[in-house]
């Protein structure tokens, strides 16, 4: 194959450990593009700064690999990418690898899936890579999983408008191998925690207790814990057809 | 009809007309709780805040209309509402009045949207409302109009995990009326413009012409250019079942 072009972009900031072992390990194979937020940006979802203005900062230049730093969201940093960095759209986009898994209704939420989703939009071939807390990054498994995927990816082709939400469990078991899944519905119990400042005003801080119940088997949630890897093929066609069939016999007056 | 609980909540700020004079309105019939962010926080989406503490001030408490801001995103008002604020869950949430439509694919940047999605989560019926720039805020057919459809989605219900995307054109005519539609798909062109501050650093902000070439008549984006009111049925069930079938004939390797 040809050298390919690769946009990596996360939601954890430019300087997070995932993206940049990640991208190391790629630039050995592929031309290799980094743009990714100045900082954290977790629980962002699909944000994007219209605002205030954006900055681009070039941090690395070398022969395989461009790292680049912008002042906002995962999906500022795909947009930015592909209209100004970068001549051609790349082959592939990857958002990770994510510090932490991104499961079930929570993408709703991610920074790391929607930068995804935005490739997809401009019609790039892409996916989330999201990796379990405590999980070692060193273990090389993961880079070369993750390059196999890349490559059938390519190989096989995504339909328009869907993406690839890959999330991998702590420690990668070679008897457990992949699970293609579907995204379980994830619901919380006491979100929040009362407290009291210092000065005696009450504010309340997101919890969130996952409940520890949910049982589908062919969710991302209960494989990823059963120490699988899930791939779960995502859309953003939030169009609930069947839904608007029947609203056409709803009688709703104007006036 | 027994008293009515229901919560709004915008993307456009407390303060903003639109969800202020809706609730002046939907006070005479339902007994109204306003939970809103306390400044603009459009696009952004389904962001949450984990790494702040929230506070929540009340600023209006009469017997039908209870009105309170919160530091955070139109998400996290939903949150809070439910948790926090309300003993029981309200009987339908709205989102809006919005100034400005949400269309499209555009909506995966809509904090407007994610509120009503939020509510959905937590199996609440809701509906997101977006009214057109330049529109009249005094014009009675718009409450009329959502009165009607807050009744009829009461009487009827909305299945599991769905909920409504409506957007009202800048003026709502009788021989027009409504449409049943699907989300449309935005493409951008231009996405930046480039410009140079005073001390000579580039910068970019986002533009994003919307390419004016969009003929999908079924569509909620060319049904309200024509002056239609758009009904979107929406769910967020990302999970691309068809592609997920043909993912388990991949071979991708672990190693």
């Amino acid at each position: 194959m040809s050298q390919m072009n690769i946009l990596l972009t996360n939601d954890d900031g430019v300087n997070a450990l995932g993206i940049n072992k990640l991208a190391d390990f790629l630039k050995n194979y592929y031309n290799t593009i980094v743009v990714a937020p100045e900082r954290e940006r977790s629980a962002v979802s699909h944000a994007i700064t219209l605002h205030k203005p954006l900055r681009l900062t070039n941090i690395r230049k070398e022969s395989n690999i461009e790292i680049y730093y912008v002042n906002g969201t995962p999906s500022d940093c795909i947009k930015l990418a592909i209209d100004v960095v970068l001549d051609n759209k790349p082959d592939i986009v990857i958002s990770g690898i994510n510090w932490g898994l991104n499961l079930g209704t929570d993408i709703l939420y991610s920074g790391t899936v929607s930068a995804a989703i935005e490739a997809a939009i401009n019609g790039i071939p892409s996916m989330a890579v999201s990796l379990e807390e405590d999980a070692d990054l060193n273990d090389k498994t993961i880079y070369i999983f993750i390059k196999n995927l890349i490559e059938e990816t390519i190989e096989r082709g995504l339909p328009k408008h869907t993406l690839l939400n890959v999330n991998i469990p702590k420690k990668i078991k070679n008897d457990k191998g992949i699970k293609i899944t579907s995204l379980g519905l994830i619901n919380y119990v006491e979100n929040f925690t009362k407290r009291i400042d210092p000065r005696g005003k009450e504010y309340y801080w997101m919890a969130g207790k996952l409940l520890d119940n949910y049982k589908d088997e062919g969710s991302d949630i209960v494989s990823v814990k059963n120490g699988y890897i899930s791939i779960t093929p995502i859309h953003f066609d939030l169009t609930e057809y069947t839904l608007a069939e029947k609203l056409k016999n709803w009688n709703i007056k104007i006036n």
